[in-house]
């Protein structure tokens, strides 16, 4: 008895902790109904040192449908990239209960 | 010199910190063999909070392959979606020494 | 308006944190330019605790392209997998900016 299965991308967001509560907003603006927080730290391509002070970075792991992702993407380019040291990958993965992540019409 | 390469798949899962030793136990129980647990919190699709209260929530990525793959998610749909928030995905990965990962005969 | 987007490889490193410096040096002289450090704990294949002393395990995520990859294997496979209680794994990504993630010539 399978509940489902589909295809989804998960986007991995690195950010300082400081901005990482409006990041949240953000995506929830953008429409995800889910995410996962993990502290982290790190170093940026430029060896521009991701700071420790204040809380170091956040990682954020959202499962997103298609039409989401390009939203929140079009939202890092425009308003996080230009002004934050912040990184951030698009997966493929496979979720359970795909409706859970599908976008609200 | 190569050791070999062989796909395999990352299931990550993301469960109450106090569920954590009972999904560890049934990961092991299933025939996976070896697990990542990182401390994280989050919010589910529901928009339910996932509680940081009791030491918050577990990631928790484990490598298996394809039949342990299975085995893993008919358990999660079984017994733990109904019952606990929690959220689960799938990833096609590449592991080096393949042979540890692999079903025990 | 686009930045760009690419495939690259997202390479994860899982290893005990007194060597998570030793790896992050091999990692940069490799050509990587940017990673994301994660505390973790973790059981091996063989069953064998990940310990949990001497600060646990560091998970290590870095996104490389498929030259820095390739050479940051070789060394694993030559340095760690022989001599520490590593785990590894690859997995396709794609990033915004791959400029910042090339390989220097």
């Amino acid at each position: 008895m399978s509940m489902g299965r589909a295809k989804m991308k998960c986007l991995t967001i690195v950010v300082e902790s400081v901005v990482g509560q409006r990041v949240l907003d953000d995506l929830r603006a953008c429409g995800a109904r889910g995410w996962t927080v993990t502290n982290a730290r790190g170093e940026g391509p430029e060896h521009r040192q991701i700071s420790d002070f204040e809380g170091g970075n956040s990682r954020i792991d959202v499962i997103v449908d298609e039409v989401v992702s390009e939203r929140i993407w079009e939202l890092l380019e425009r308003d996080y990239f230009p002004n934050f040291a912040v990184t951030a990958w698009l997966t493929d993965v496979e979720v359970a209960r795909p409706a859970r992540y599908e976008t609200r019409k």
